[in-house]
C-alpha cells in the first residue's frame, strides 16, 4: 500500500494533542539559525545581563537597602518603569536558562543564582513577591491590578523559574515562585473573602500553565483558568478597585478596558483589540487552557480572534498593533507603514500563540504565521550583532529609525532572546504515532517516538532556498505518520520518500502532508518548496498599501534600503513586468538571498522649486536590490520601504 | 498710448510699500463670501461667546473671587490650559470687533465692555495684566517665558484692544493694554536691570506693530523690534531662566528651542522649524518689521523661509505643520495625509504672513498662498454651520475625524473667525498712484485714491468660475496703476479694459498685471481666468503622495468623500485619462462646483479572507464626485481623501 493511499483513508489529524519537542533536543548545527542562535547565546544573553546591571534594574532587588532615587530608565513622561523591572530579569533568566542544558555556563548560572538569592531573601512571609510593592509601596499591594503589572511581573519570574528548573534541576527559584503562587491562590478567586481580580497585563496565566505542566498541581491550572474566565466580567473589577482607591473609574487614562481585553468575557470577543502584547499573551493562555482543559469554547474564541487578526489586522511581516498611543490595535485594516508600532514583543507573542494553536489543531494557517513572525516581524527586532534592538518594527522609514542599545522599556530584547534560545521547540511536535515538522531550517533533532528516540536531520539552506533533505535515523523500523508542513506561500511543493514522489494533493490536510508508513533507518525525505519571488498585494481596504507591492520569497519578506540603491526607496516605481533575479550574497550580514532588478525612479531633477505641479514625475531606470526585511538597519542609516509603488 | 505700452515702460512695482484697505470698506454683498461672512458674524461670533462663558473661560476674570478649581477644559494630560485663556477671549474680541463698524451690535459691544471692565479691574498697579499669573501664581510672573505663554496672551488682548478701538473709537481697552505694554517696556530689554527675555510663543510682536500703527509711539515699534532681534541669541534666555527656577535646562520637554524658533537668531534661520503657529506669528512680525523698519535683512530672512516652506513643507491645501507631537514641522517633504496636524491656526497665520509679505514686495507667490489657505486649509477649519470646527485639518480620513463644538485648546475657532471677519483687508492694497487687487470674489469696495475714494465692484461667481467683471466708479478721471493678480494656477488668463484686450505678457510682473491708465467712471475690466480641472502631482520626495493625484480647479482643492461615492475614496483609482466634468451643485451646502467622472474601484469581493495575495485587486468602474475640500465633514461621517491613487 502506498503512503498516499494509506493517507487518504485517514486524512484528519488525530484528536489527541501534540506535544512540542523539548527545545534542547534540537541542535542548529548549520544553516540559517546556527549563527543566530550562537549570537544570541554568546552575545545577547551576556550583554543583556550587563545592561540590567548598569541600568540599575538589578538594584531593585537590594531589599535591605532603603529604596533610593527611582532607577533609570524612565518613560518619556518622566515616570519610572521600575514597577515592572522584575519582568525584565525574569525574562532574561528564562532566555538564559534555555541555553544552559546544551551549553552549560557557570558564569550565567551564578548570575541567575545571585538574582534568585535576592528574590528569596526579599519574598514576604506570606509568599508575596514583587520588588516594587515590597520596597516602594509596601501598603499598596493588590490595590491596582489595572495599571501596575503586579502579576505580569510575577508571571515573568515564574516563567523564568520554570525554565531554570528545567535547565538545571535546581528547585530553589521554582519553590520561591510556587510560594508566590500559593499566595495568589489565597488572595484571588471567587471564594468568599478573596478578591475577584485579574491582572490587566496578561502574562501570569500562561506562566501558570507552564508551572502546572511541571507540578501537575490542579490548583495551578485552576488559577489560570479562573483568571481567564473572570476577565471582562461585569461589573468590572477595575471599576470597583478604582473606587476603593478613591478614584473615578472614568478617569482611566486608556478610557476603555478593551485596552486590556477586559471589556467583555473572553469567549465573547471576536475582534482583536487593545494593547497588542497583552492580547497575544491572553490568547496564548486561552490556547493553553483550551489544550489542557479540552475547552472547545475557548478554542472557538481563539479561532475567531486568529481569523480576525490574520485577515484584517496583521502586517505582511507578522508585525501587529499599528498604534503607539495604545501600543496596539485601532480599526481593522489600519496598517500604516512608517508609523507602525508593531512591537517586537507582540510579534514574538504571536509566535507563541500560533504555535500553541497548532498543538491542538494541526493547521498550517497557524504555523504559517509562526514562520512569518520568525523570519520577519520578530527577527527584525534584534540586530545582526545581537546587541542592538528595535522596539517598533516599522515597515517604512525615512532614515529616522535606528536600532538602540537599550530602551526605557526594554521588554523586547529579552523577548526576542527567549524566542531564539528556545527555538527548537517550534520545529517539531509529537503525539503517539505521529511526528509533525512545522518549520524548516538546518538542524539535527532527537525526537520522541513512544519510548524511543528518532534522530532527524534537516539539511537545507532554507530560507534561502526551498530544497530540504530529511534524513531519518532510527534503531529499528517503526510505523508512524510524519506530518510535513507545506507552507501556504508555496504553490508547487513536491515531496519524495527514498526517491518515490508523493501525491501531495491526496495526503495534505490543512497545510500538512501526512506520510504514514513504516520508517526505516536512513530513509530520506526530500521536500522541494520552489521559491519564486512573489509580488504581494494588500486588501484594498488597507489604504496605505494601495497601488503598492511587497516582495516576498519563501517565508522571507523583502525591503529596499536607501543604502543599497542611492535614493529613497519611496521614489521607486516597480512595474508589474520588472524581472527580479535572486542572488545569494555571502557578503551581506552573514549571507542572504537578495533580489535584484531594474526599477524606475521618480526623478526630481526637473522639479526646480516646485512642490506640486500638473505633470507627473519623470521616471528613469535605476538598478535596485531588495534585502530580507529582518536584516534592515544593520548598515548605514537611510530610508527603507517594504511596500513599493507599483508603477 | 495703449495701456500695455505704458506698462512696458514701468514694469516693476514701486518701492513704496502698499497699505491694505480697511476691511470695513469691503462689502461682500453677493457671491462666495457673502454667506460665509454672514454666518461668521451671525452664528460664529455669538456662539463663541456662549462657549467661552459655559466652558468657564470668562470666570478667570473674576479677580475678586478666590481662584476655584481649575477651569475646564483640560488637556488630555490632565493639565489646565487656563494659563492662556486670556488669548481666547482676546481673539474673540478681535474677531467680533471687525464686524462692528459695518454691523453695529449693542449686545456684542456690551459683552466686550464687560470683559474690558473686568480686565481693567484686575490689572495690577504697575500695568501687569495676565489673569493666570495674577490669580493663580501671583509670585511667579515673568519667571517662565519658555512655557507659559505670558506675553502671547497679552499680545492677543492687545490685538483685541486695537481692533475694538478701531471699530468703536472707545479707548478704555486700548489704554489698559498700553499700560500693560508700558509695564513690559519697563521689564524687558537690553538696558541694565531689565530682563533680556522674549516669549517662546510669538504673538505680542505683531500685536505691538498693530499698536504702533495707531499710536505711532516709537517705543511700541522698538519693543517689537527688540523681541525679534533678541530671539535665539545665545546663551539662551530660556536656559538662564530655567536655572533660576532651579530646573535643568536639558529637561525641557520639547528638547530644542527650535520648537519656538529660538534656536538661533532669526536672520540666520533658513528652514521653517518647530511649532507651526509660533513660526507663522514670528514670520508675520518679521514681515511687519521689515516693512516698518525698511529692514532688508529681515525681508531676506523671510524670503528664504517662505521659499523653504512653500517648496518643501506645505500641504497642497496650504495646511502646514505635519506633526501632532510638536504641533509643527518635522523633516522636509514629510507631509503625511491622514495624520496631518495642519492646525487651522497655522493656515490662518500663513495667510497673515503671506499678506504681509505682499505689502512690501508685490509678488503673486505670496498672494497665491494667501488664496490657497483661504479657500482650503484655513476655511476647512470651520463647518458650514459656523459653529463646529476642526483643529487638525487632515488630508485623508477613514471617518474618524469629525468636527467638534468646542475643544480643550480652542485657539482655532477664534482665529478662523477673525480671518473671515477682517477678510476685506486681504482683497485690496493701495499706495500712491496704485491699487492692487489680490483676491477675487464678489464684493463692492471703497478704495482710497489719494484723498478721494474709488468705488470698485467685483461681479463674479469666483471661485466657481473664473470670469470677473470689475466696475470702476469714480467722480472724475484719474490716472493710476491698477494691479491685478494673475494666479499662478491660471495658465491662460486674459484681461480686457472696456473691451480692449490687454497684452498680459507685456505688463505682468511677478504675478500682477499692471494696468496703468487714466481711469474713468464706468470703466469696466474683464478678467477671464479659465479653470480647467488640474491634476496635481507632488514632488517625488513626498513619499505619501507617490503614485497619487490631487484635483484642483482654480484655487480650490478637491476631495472625495465616502458619503458621495459609497466606498472609501482610498480604494479609487483615477487613470490619467479619466474625464472630469464640472457641475455647479446648488444643493450642496450652499452651492459649490463639483467634479464628476468615472473612476475605478479596487474591488474586495474576490478577496475572501485574504489580507495579502499575489494578484492585484480587480478594478471595476465606479462613478464618483469630488467636492471642495473646505466643505468636507459637513454631512454624513465617512472616509475622505484628497490624494487619490492614479491607477
Amino acid at each position: 500500500m502506498s503512503s498516499s493511499t494509506r493517507n487518504q483513508s485517514n486524512p484528519a489529524p488525530e484528536t489527541l494533542r501534540y506535544v512540542p519537542v523539548d527545545h534542547s533536543r534540537v541542535t542548529f548545527d548549520g544553516g540559517f539559525w546556527k549563527s543566530w542562535t550562537q549570537t544570541v547565546r554568546d552575545v545577547t544573553i551576556p550583554t543583556q545581563h550587563k545592561r540590567l546591571e548598569e541600568e540599575g534594574f538589578l538594584e531593585v532587588l537590594d531589599f535591605d537597602k532603603p529604596a533610593g532615587p527611582l532607577a533609570r530608565p524612565i518613560q518619556p513622561s518622566g515616570l519610572s518603569m521600575q514597577h515592572f523591572f522584575d519582568s525584565d530579569f525574569g525574562k532574561w533568566i528564562e532566555a538564559a536558562s534555555y541555553t544552559l542544558k546544551a551549553h552549560p555556563n557557570p558564569d550565567i548560572e551564578s548570575k541567575i543564582d545571585a538574582i534568585v538569592e535576592k528574590l528569596e531573601h526579599g519574598q514576604m512571609a506570606d509568599g508575596y513577591l514583587n520588588s516594587w510593592f515590597i520596597r516602594r509601596e509596601p501598603g499598596k499591594r493588590w490595590t491596582n491590578l489595572r495599571d501596575l503589572h503586579e502579576m505580569y511581573s510575577m508571571g515573568h519570574l515564574l516563567e523564568g523559574a520554570v525554565a531554570y528548573f528545567e535547565a538545571t534541576g535546581k528547585r530553589r527559584f521554582l519553590d520561591v515562585m510556587i510560594r508566590a503562587v500559593d499566595h495568589i491562590i489565597d488572595t484571588f478567586g471567587r471564594e468568599p473573602g478573596k478578591l475577584r481580580g485579574y491582572d490587566a497585563h496578561e502574562e501570569i496565566e500562561l506562566a501558570l500553565v507552564k508551572l502546572y505542566r511541571i507540578t501537575r498541581d490542579p490548583r495551578h491550572l485552576a488559577l489560570a483558568t479562573y483568571f481567564v474566565d473572570e476577565r471582562g466580567q461585569m461589573p468590572s473589577y477595575y471599576d470597583e478597585e478604582a473606587i476603593k482607591r478613591g478614584e473615578r473609574p472614568e478617569d482611566y487614562v486608556y478610557k476603555t478596558y478593551a485596552y486590556s481585553q477586559a471589556h467583555m468575557p473572553v469567549r465573547e470577543q471576536e475582534q482583536v483589540v487593545g494593547h497588542a502584547v497583552r492580547a497575544m499573551y491572553l490568547f496564548s493562555a486561552m490556547a493553553d487552557l483550551a489544550y489542557e482543559n479540552n475547552d472547545t469554547s475557548l478554542k472557538a474564541a481563539c479561532d475567531k480572534l486568529f481569523d480576525n487578526l490574520t485577515s484584517r489586522q496583521l502586517y505582511v511581516t507578522g508585525g501587529l498593533g499599528p498604534s503607539a498611543s495604545n501600543e496596539g490595535f485601532t480599526r481593522e485594516f489600519d496598517l500604516p507603514n512608517e508609523t507602525a508600532y508593531a512591537e517586537t514583543c507582540a510579534a514574538v507573542a504571536l509566535g507563541f500563540w500560533s504555535h500553541r494553536m497548532a498543538q491542538t489543531d494541526l493547521d498550517g494557517k497557524f504555523t504559517d504565521k509562526l514562520e512569518t513572525v520568525l523570519f520577519n516581524g520578530a527577527l527584525s527586532g534584534i540586530a545582526r550583532d545581537g546587541e542592538h534592538y528595535f522596539y517598533e518594527n516599522v515597515l517604512e522609514s525615512h532614515g529616522q529609525h535606528r536600532r538602540w542599545k537599550w530602551h526605557y522599556c526594554p521588554c523586547c530584547p529579552t523577548n526576542i532572546a527567549r524566542f531564539v534560545t528556545s527555538l527548537g521547540q517550534y520545529f517539531y511536535s509529537a503525539k503517539p504515532g505521529e511526528l509533525a515538522v512545522h518549520l524548516y531550517g538546518a538542524n539535527v533533532a532527537e525526537l520522541p517516538l513512544g519510548d524511543r528516540l528518532l534522530r532527524l536531520r534537516q539539511e537545507t539552506n532554507y530560507p534561502w532556498d526551498g530544497d530540504i533533505r530529511l534524513q531519518v535515523s532510527i534503531d529499528q523500523p517503526s510505523r508512524f505518520i510524519l506530518r510535513l508542513r507545506i507552507p501556504a506561500w508555496c504553490r508547487e511543493a513536491s515531496v519524495s520518500v527514498n526517491g518515490e514522489v508523493i501525491a501531495l494533493d491526496a495526503c495534505t490536510v490543512k497545510g500538512y502532508a501526512a506520510l504514514d508508513r513504516e520508517w526505516r533507518n536512513d530513509d530520506e525525505v526530500r521536500i522541494a518548496l520552489p521559491m519564486p519571488v512573489d509580488r504581494l498585494y494588500a486588501h484594498p481596504a488597507v489604504s496605505e498599501d494601495g497601488g503598492r507591492v511587497a516582495l516576498q520569497r519563501g517565508p522571507v519578506v523583502y525591503c529596499v534600503e536607501e543604502t543599497d540603491i542611492g535614493c529613497e526607496p519611496q521614489r521607486l516605481r516597480l512595474p508589474a513586468s520588472t524581472e527580479l533575479a535572486v542572488r545569494y550574497d555571502s557578503a551581506l550580514l552573514g549571507g542572504a538571498a537578495v533580489l535584484e532588478g531594474t526599477a524606475f525612479e521618480a526623478g526630481t531633477a526637473d522639479w526646480a522649486n516646485a512642490l506640486y505641479r500638473t505633470s507627473p514625475p519623470a521616471l528613469k531606470a535605476r538598478p535596485f536590490r531588495a534585502i530580507p526585511y529582518h536584516l534592515w538597519a544593520n548598515r548605514d542609516a537611510g530610508a527603507m520601504a517594504i511596500w513599493l509603488q507599483e508603477a
